[in-house]
């Protein structure tokens, strides 16, 4: 069959704060399928916070996203034609799709794609709560912050994909959730919908001074462990609220990633509070991803982890949408929808 | 017997930079012993950054110095009168005796007093090379950065007590050591007599730009772990140098001691490079002190752990010594004689 595919491609790389003129739509008929290969129709697009850091030039922990090539991206979809005895039209699959509509893949290279049983879990939950960002989570929450139960661990974008995550998975844990998250919507959405014990709406703080009091309310006991999202402001009231033997799983940092300067002012707290700060990106430690996956979609099939999605819609919407997710406009995971 | 004991007490606290007349010498006439006391008398006082932090009033790891009362301090000594079975006249001790000339203490309380051996270690090396900053050297290059032979470690305040355990321990475990001193002859004993395979004089940089540079020079596979006794740009330039996986063990930051800002620029780095970055005070970690003497001992013994001491004579002369520590003036583990 002849299928035309649309797919985003990196146009130019941004100056500081990303614009739409980045991006552009390229339009093209795709070759008919080799033998070992796979036509995946993508279902959804996952959009992440990762992608901005992939837009520059230069020296970071993965390749520089190539210009006039298909963005790079999560994807779930289906299989509408296969030469490859592994999967069959019909079959449920994850997988780096880009930003397109279909994929052209071969499928022999092992982990390139991934069956998913949509039974108990949406498909597109795979991008989400049971995928990349619920994993990466679990990673920061299980293997750095370790909460005992009774320990108070924080987290910024609270209401996000990986946030969200975070906080619900340390309650499973018996220690006390609290988020951070920009405006009252998403701090009750936090609070009631994902069952966090507070939420700090970090809109409302000016200045770490008071941003600093908020979490001493939320955190009577102190905070014993972080899982960073944010930085700049946000991470130093954090750590004027650290206890002893505290713990910063470093995710992200999206204060940053148009190149604003965001020190830490006083990493002399580091010492004083004998505290362990850890880097980690979730694809260095495939290890786990059973482990964790086995318990997100548990969670998740009987309901209790719980996620929302801010969903656009077709492939033309996806630059937007991106865009968006960098200002924190977005609401849960941010979904691409492309059928 | 009658015994006059000098101490140095703390007599204010310092508003930003410590001066001499933040101490005071005291006089007094101690009582006799009681049942299960022994009094010793300090032959060396060792002078340590971390006093300056105690000088201090407010939250920090440690409770502060109280105000007229002897300074904190380790010591070496002898005993000279014992009520206690377990001492006898002419033991060597180490202590935490205080800025003071003879200590009367109730040495039924364990690991209050430590009899050592000084067949093959000088007695004052156990406040040094084979005492807490060895100790700490020892704490932090092996539990927290484990150099792999081949990696690059590099350590601040080299020509240090701490620092030169720090780079002399990394060359046993096979790994390239570099050293950050300030001024050309405390680099070339570091390099020249310690052993480290480069040392930059810090000094002769007046940016991070220019440090970072040397330190490019110096590591030419760039930075796998980091001993940080100083901070500010030192650090900033470190994290600049800092591979994948880099572990950085922190112990002190002398450079933000009088309440200085020293901002860590660029903590988007920790994450970018997976890096862990981890605080730590010795005394928390009573159970690797056998292990880490026994190797510090062996070395020093024969004569593979070298080091060099600072050394004032008489109890009056603390104050100086200390400030001009704090200032850097010291060669090596600074000490005051008494005896």
């Amino acid at each position: 069959m002849t299928v035309v595919n649309r797919q985003i491609q990196l146009a130019s790389r941004p100056q500081g704060e990303p614009s739409a003129d980045n991006f552009k739509l390229v339009e093209a008929t795709l070759p008919a399928l080799a033998e070992g290969q796979v036509l995946v129709r993508n279902h959804y697009l996952s959009l992440d916070p990762y992608m901005r850091g992939r837009m520059n030039e230069g020296k970071s922990y993965a390749q520089p996203q190539p210009l006039n090539e298909v963005m790079i991206g999560g994807t779930v979809g289906e299989v509408v034609e296969s030469k490859n005895a592994h999967f069959a039209v019909g079959d449920k699959v994850v997988g780096m799709g880009g930003w397109q509509e279909y994929q052209l893949v071969d499928a022999s290279q092992r982990g390139v794609l991934q069956k998913v049983d949509t039974t108990h879990i949406p498909l597109s939950a795979y991008l989400g709560a049971v995928g990349m960002p619920g994993v990466t989570g679990w990673y920061g929450l299980v293997k750095i912050i370790n909460p005992k139960a009774g320990e108070t661990v924080v987290v910024s974008a609270a209401s996000g994909a990986v946030g969200g995550a975070v906080g619900q998975l340390a309650k499973v844990r018996g220690a006390r959730a609290v988020g951070i998250a920009g405006g009252a919507d998403k701090c009750r959405y936090v609070v009631e919908e994902l069952g966090f014990d507070a939420c700090i709406d970090y809109k409302e703080h000016k200045d770490v001074k008071s941003l600093s009091a908020a979490l001493k309310a939320a955190c009577p006991n102190g905070i014993d462990g972080y899982f960073e999202n944010v930085g700049g402001m946000i991470l130093d009231a954090v750590m004027l609220r650290a206890n002893a033997f505290s713990r910063i799983a470093m995710c992200g940092m999206i204060s940053g990633y148009n190149g604003e300067p965001i020190p830490m002012t006083a990493p002399q707290l580091i010492l004083v509070n004998r505290m362990k700060i850890e880097g980690f990106i979730v694809s260095e430690h495939m290890e786990v991803w059973p482990e964790a996956l086995k318990e997100l979609g548990t969670l998740v099939a009987t309901g209790k982890l719980k996620y929302r999605e801010s969903v656009a819609e077709g492939i033309a919407a996806a630059p937007e949408a991106f865009l968006g997710l960098l200002k924190g406009k977005n609401f849960g995971k941010q979904l691409v929808k492309l059928i």
